[in-house]
């Protein structure tokens, strides 16, 4: 009988995470502060542990895990690799359709994987609290599961929208003993301009960002963690596809093409970038970014500076945007919301050297359910993206013959996410290409920096 | 560094069920038809196919697990055993703490161990549908994905009071693509007289098992399936208790307690059943059903021949019940709340072979609620009975010194019940003993059956 799972022991969680950076043909862009010019590690420190901007900046290819970060990891990992037997023959394709899944993490997605190096750099930094945001709720949630496991406060801003319509990720913060305010809120400035503005601000994730890096900058006591984009955050993802690549030499086989969610990037980055380094080795293997229709900020964003947030509190990051005062749609169902890309999954696509594709909403959707009725599992709609555009390659696949050997990351599982399930059974859902003039007059606010 | 947790790989799936009758010191009480006499397998037939009638009845000590089980049971099993380092540490006890966790399958807890084996069975036997009946979801959301994987179509009755409080556990329904009808409903004789009765009926367990096997009985491609209680459903669930046992090998210790849950015996049978076997054998091993002060089947009920359902559609078993009719407390949250208990569970504890103890709803979230913070995962609420048990006997351990070894099932997560969790967090929930004189009034309505 064909094995479905390739698991590992916990020995075999890695010892260090990869750099990208040490791999890239050219060095990472510069970040620059207010006045356009390079920041150096010191600007970050009011709001990061210096652990952290070390890791924001090496150039090292390998980095060790503490220990205490691997004891953590053991609650969930390693991850099981599936060989999805089911949904190839649900297709009738002849390729082989491999998934890494992450939603055994109590907080059901791969965000648990950098909450927790945050959480423990931040203790060992002798931080008390942790300031946050969170859009869908994953990485709110993430982060206070790995506050509670080192002993610090959690303060989550969790994007207002999300917070009406999620009110159960809320109560799984809650249940890990973190706070949760709806964003724009009261307790900043960034907020109470926002709600001044309008009262019925619905948020956004880059308003949420200023909220908790205002509230992390007022006290000294408090830092603030980011649940992707930053190349740290890429950093400690790289678990996925380093355990990843273990377990396909256990399965015999190697992927040709790997697809991964990209919002910020970190999902995309955790899954793909260990198999980069393959590339330079001769390995030919197709590393693909997915994004929503909705929010297309590698295939329809400008490659310049912007900032992270929408308050400018941020530096700026050389980075594929759609502007940072982006507002995504309501009818916009998952993550993947945020207007910027991670400036290494940025650079690396200006470069020519990873693709990406947008997919509309619906056929999210139609995926995620054809998996699940494949695979049993219910899949996050952030995942969902990465599923569509695997099945589309198996059905070229069964179209051309080819049996290529596929690869997605399943980050996260849906349970929290029934409602849009709900609203795509009923029609309601929606699809939504981001009207170009809209996408203009956002650009056009632009910073003005020299490139 | 100490190993979390115990892996098995696919190849450590059980191959056969373990079947506790050939261990019984005494032969089960056989089942009675309406005439009050012992029925044979052929009065089952109607409902269930031959191969299932036959299991019920056996008395092999092994059943061999068919292939394509097997090959379903790969999705997610072997499920992990953890040693919970961290709860020991977060209540100070010289015990060592294991839990198996059975929330890794897809419809998030261990009643996919038997859907599965029912939906291969049905189909074998040509059966084209099935009718099922759920309380907190669980088991309708595993038979509707079981189905889904053996294309058997799927109708649920869902108990009215979770219809309505639990809507993502219909969606998941959905998801694998069953049909979802609130009990009592109009679908079904037993449902229409209830609701002439009352239309405000908010269902109970018995009232939708009428509904079901009412459904089944009157369909000739239509068959009805039970998600405890009766002996090819403990049976089933053997696979956890069965791996367990290889867990603790590689862990090098064995349990010296075992708390599960215990609602209709299942989730107790499947995680206790395996390791009784060892008791003749000299090992001396505590076997503890846990259940809810507001259902309290074993402990406060009478052992006695009953109806399996409130509509008396069904033959009677002879076990511990609240008498057919009772209905449960509205406040309270959880599964759990069938009127019996399991003929096979009921007769050992009615000859002191294992140990039974009732818990009040609050503590059972206190207790998930510390799990959840050391551990992670946050449990359905009916694994919170087998976790406060637990922590109350390592709490024992603490005060007398003993470094017992306590083993418990964490057969869900509680990703659907956090409306549950957020009445405990706001002091909405309620500790309810069930009232003497409704017991009484209940019990004084069972059968008159020569024992």
């Amino acid at each position: 009988m064909p094995q479905t799972k390739f698991i590992l022991q916990e020995n075999d969680i890695p010892t260090h995470w990869y750099n990208i950076v040490a791999d890239m043909p050219n060095p990472p862009a510069p970040v620059l502060g207010p006045d356009g010019k390079p920041i150096g590690p010191e600007a970050l420190a009011p709001i990061f542990p210096m652990s952290l901007i070390m890791q924001e900046v090496s150039g090292e290819r390998w980095i060790p895990i503490p220990e205490p970060v691997r004891e953590a990891y053991r609650l969930y990992r390693p991850s099981p690799l599936f060989r999805a037997h089911r949904l190839e023959a649900a297709l009738g394709t002849p390729a082989k359709i491999y998934y890494k899944y992450e939603g055994i993490s109590p907080a059901g997605s791969h965000k648990v994987n950098t909450s927790i190096p945050q959480a423990y750099y931040n203790k060992e930094a002798g931080i008390k609290r942790i300031a946050t945001e969170t859009g869908a709720g994953q990485w709110g949630s993430s982060m206070a599961l790995a506050g509670h496991m080192f002993g610090l406060e959690v303060r989550v801003y969790m994007v207002k929208v999300s917070y009406e319509q999620k009110p159960f990720r809320r109560s799984m913060m809650h249940t890990w003993g973190a706070e949760v305010f709806a964003s724009p809120s009261m307790e900043t400035q960034s907020g109470r301009a926002a709600l001044a503005a309008d009262p019925n601000n619905p948020g956004s994730l880059g308003l949420a960002i200023s909220e908790a890096v205002e509230d992390a900058a007022h006290r000294a006591d408090t830092n603030y963690a980011l649940g992707s984009v930053l190349n740290h955050v890429l950093l400690h993802q790289t678990v996925i596809g380093l355990e990843a690549k273990k377990q396909f030499e256990l399965a015999g086989d190697y992927p040709d093409m790997i697809f991964a969610p990209c919002g910020g990037g970190s999902n995309f980055g955790g899954a793909a970038f260990p198999f980069f380094a393959d590339k330079a080795c001769g390995r030919d293997v197709r590393l693909v970014a997915v994004e929503p229709s909705s929010c297309p900020t590698l295939t329809r964003g400008k490659y310049a500076y912007d900032f992270g947030d929408t308050a400018k509190l941020t530096p700026m990051l050389k980075m594929f945007t759609l502007g940072h005062d982006f507002m995504p749609p309501g009818i916009h169902a998952g993550g993947l919301r945020y207007h910027g890309a991670s400036a290494l999954v940025s650079q690396l696509y200006h470069e020519k050297l990873i693709e990406a594709v947008a997919v509309p909403q619906i056929a999210t959707f139609q995926a995620g359910v054809t998996f699940a009725r494949a695979e049993g599992i219910i899949p996050a709609p952030e995942s969902n993206h990465a599923i569509a555009a695997c099945i589309d390659e198996a059905l070229r696949c069964k179209a051309s013959g080819e049996p290529k050997t596929l690869f997605f990351n399943l980050s996260g599982h849906g349970h929290f996410d029934m409602a849009a399930y709900d609203k795509y059974f009923s029609g309601q859902l929606e699809d939504f290409a981001y009207p170009e003039d809209a996408l203009q007059e956002s650009l056009a606010n632009l910073p003005k920096v020299e490139a």
